[in-house]
């Protein structure tokens, strides 16, 4: 009954047997069970645990052939079987008769030549990079189209949570028009200490710094670089526009202090890192900054180093999708996912729909405001910073002051009606030259 | 470079431009854009739902060429375009040249004969019909397989949340052990209604019935049949194993009453229809009851009518999914992302994985319990009772009692450690005659 020719012994739709036979030692299986021969490169904590769900299950006759690492020695990974072959040459991965390469090195350079010759050479390739597949991803989907093998990088994004997979077939039949999440855990690690302990921002980050969740230099991820990157993957799966990492707005969440959460919560809020991108009217807005979110919303709950994505369609409404943003273990289950969805299509699968149209990318947007102002208190400063909004049409819901801080050096918020971001910026520009300011006015966006 | 056949002009693999070139109207377009022919059979809520999307969005080179309805007049669907073909005739479609059948008239026959004469005359089935899947998928995923076609009936269970392709794919690299999840929209608009307003039972459910959550009979709902049979579904799909609709166990919400969630907060917690399937020890629990969860949960954040799905795995922690699990544009949009899917891979997409092995199913569990006991106050109920439990070995956590209560009818609760759910049953056995209650205890477990 079923017309269409069976998969050969070879996933990827190669000369027929050329792995299995060539190696002449393992039976020539029925074709339904062929192996799916797979090499990794680049063998730290991901790699390791690849490997280790790989020899563990072998999900959906999948088959560890290779590790190619130059920093790790062989010797020191005594449970890789033996029948594992080790080298520090990926040129060896290319001329071998594996059928999918995971690259697990990062980074633009090499791993970009390497996924390009892997392509060209007939394997399919799976990765976790998110800076790589940001910057140069529909290359690198182009040239696996035309090479007739796979790119997938589930990884790269949010970890264990299967939420590229989800935007781009799962919810394939909605329209969607935005999405929002919490892409980085270092953020969100260091953003819910200071929530919840009160922890200033430098402690928190050198808590963050120490359990391992942030790195030496952790400047992509709280200058919103890290979380930029997985937002143009995120935003091609889902809105299916061709946004790159520079069209994101990027605001630090440097600036955020200890004192802004409590006020935050005199508004029914707390502060989270938000990335989001939306299309409305024929154009794109994508951002990744600090805001208030409502203490109700999903972007609130999320603790520590979780990852959260939000997708919004015209038919579905919010679907929520949650769980472990990194660590080598869930990263792992994602890089897996995708080794087996490419051995089940036998490196067939196909092409992921073309962007929609070109988009124009706007850089301003409307909402709610927060704004901290931090002064040496004197007579008249609320009326000289009111005159200001006013003179923008800007509109003042409430001022907040609590009690307790020296007048030397007050903090209070004054919270926005809903209005352009870009000119509130222009109304702050003419308050940052007033003398009784003592810090720049700190300015977060209240989303919903 | 591709050695891969490119497709023919029909998306699922039969002869060559059949449908296009019979049709004799229709220029013959490039393979990769071959349209991918759909019948709607039940022409209800969710079938003018897909109707509509792939009349505005034509997603996936998808096209509606006929619909199938006893029900409805076409005069009544003015919006549909012309070129779509009516019929009240299920045959009509068997010999048509319609590639994709969608059954959204429900229940297990005719639709299960239906379905079975569309796979074997060659159509691929997508179908949003929970009953039928739950009692007859492996047979229909069989017959599917025989004819080279596919099955796919994402829509099955949580409407728009795509949790059964998340469990299968994205989550494929895992070895999910366990899988919960708030499954019945009507059970959770209850008890949500009666937590946050205070409303009785059978107000609540009243109310879900204005306002179109719960049918006139809601009994399928209220007392777990529902939920048990997505239950189902979703433990092939995550947990890969065969559970049937009665393997699982079902307890009715009835009786859980406005006071449960008064106490259930003093102990952190708040009430929800948990539906669950766990592996331990090469055996599976499932059951769909009403229990305790802890306030923190995400299964007591779902509000309403909303759907909610963890998935827990060995190497990728929680994963949590949710949003919108009924209504016409949600089903619809996993109707079709199933009809999307399936274009992509023309027909011809992998097997699900098989079932990893046969499993025992236990009826009982270990977990804290909450038992409330409504009583004629006298002297020496707690010793009566705590002397029970102590012959059966249960140990009591602490007595729970709300002040302002009649003597006459009195209720207080008992909250116990970790025990098994049969002997405290045994306990509850030996108890339920005594003469001071003056109704059945109410007995929930307490879920982490």
């Amino acid at each position: 009954m079923n017309s269409e020719p069976l998969p050969s012994c070879n996933w990827f739709g190669e000369a027929p047997n050329r792995g299995v036979m060539a190696r002449g030692k393992r039976p020539v299986r029925s074709a339904r069970v062929a192996e799916c021969r797979v090499a990794i490169v680049g063998f730290g904590t991901v790699g390791r645990s690849v490997a280790r769900i790989l020899c563990q299950s072998a999900p959906g006759s999948l088959r560890l052939t290779h590790v190619c690492s130059r920093r790790v020695r062989r010797q020191e990974m005594e449970w890789l079987p033996d029948d594992v072959r080790w080298t520090d040459n990926v040129g060896e991965l290319l001329s071998s008769d594996v059928d999918v390469i995971v690259e697990l090195v990062g980074g633009l350079e090499p791993a970009g030549e390497w996924i390009r010759s892997a392509l060209r050479a007939g394997k399919s390739v799976v990765t976790a990079n998110k800076r790589l597949i940001a910057h140069c991803g529909p290359e690198l989907l182009e040239l696996a189209h035309q090479s007739g093998r796979q790119l997938a990088f589930g990884a790269s994004v949010a970890g264990g949570v299967p939420v590229i997979s989800a935007l781009q077939d799962g919810l394939a039949g909605d329209r969607l028009w935005q999405v929002r999440g919490i892409l980085n855990g270092t953020c969100n690690y260091v953003l819910t200490r200071m929530e919840s302990a009160g922890v200033p921002f430098a402690a928190a980050v050198e808590e963050a710094q120490k359990l391992g969740f942030a790195e030496a230099d952790p400047g992509e991820d709280l200058d919103g670089l890290d979380a930029a990157a997985k937002l143009a993957i995120l935003a091609r799966a889902g809105l299916r526009v061709q946004l790159g990492v520079d069209d994101v707005l990027r605001r630090s969440i440097r600036d955020v202090a200890a004192v802004d959460f409590l006020y935050a919560r005199e508004l029914g809020c707390t502060i989270r890192q938000v990335s989001r991108a939306e299309m409305s009217g024929g154009s794109v807005f994508a951002a990744v900054q600090p805001a208030l979110v409502p203490l109700a919303s999903p972007l609130a709950r999320v603790q520590g180093s979780e990852n959260l994505v939000i997708a919004t369609g015209e038919f579905g409404g919010e679907t929520v999708f949650s769980g472990f943003g990194a660590g080598g273990d869930p990263t792992a289950v994602a890089v897996v996912s995708d080794l087996v969805s490419l051995a089940k299509t036998r490196g067939n699968g196909a092409r992921p729909a073309a962007p929609r149209a070109a988009r124009e990318f706007r850089s301003d947007f409307f909402s709610p405001h927060y704004v901290r102002f931090t002064v040496k208190d004197r007579p008249g400063i609320i009326a000289a910073l009111a005159t200001v909004f006013s003179e923008h049409q800007i509109n003042i819901d409430s001022v907040l002051q609590k009690p307790g801080y020296p007048k030397s050096s007050l903090p209070f918020v004054i919270a926005f009606e809903a209005c352009s971001a870009a000119v509130l910026e222009q109304a702050l520009d003419k308050i940052r030259p007033l003398e009784f300011l003592i810090q720049p006015p700190v300015n977060l966006p209240v989303l919903n």
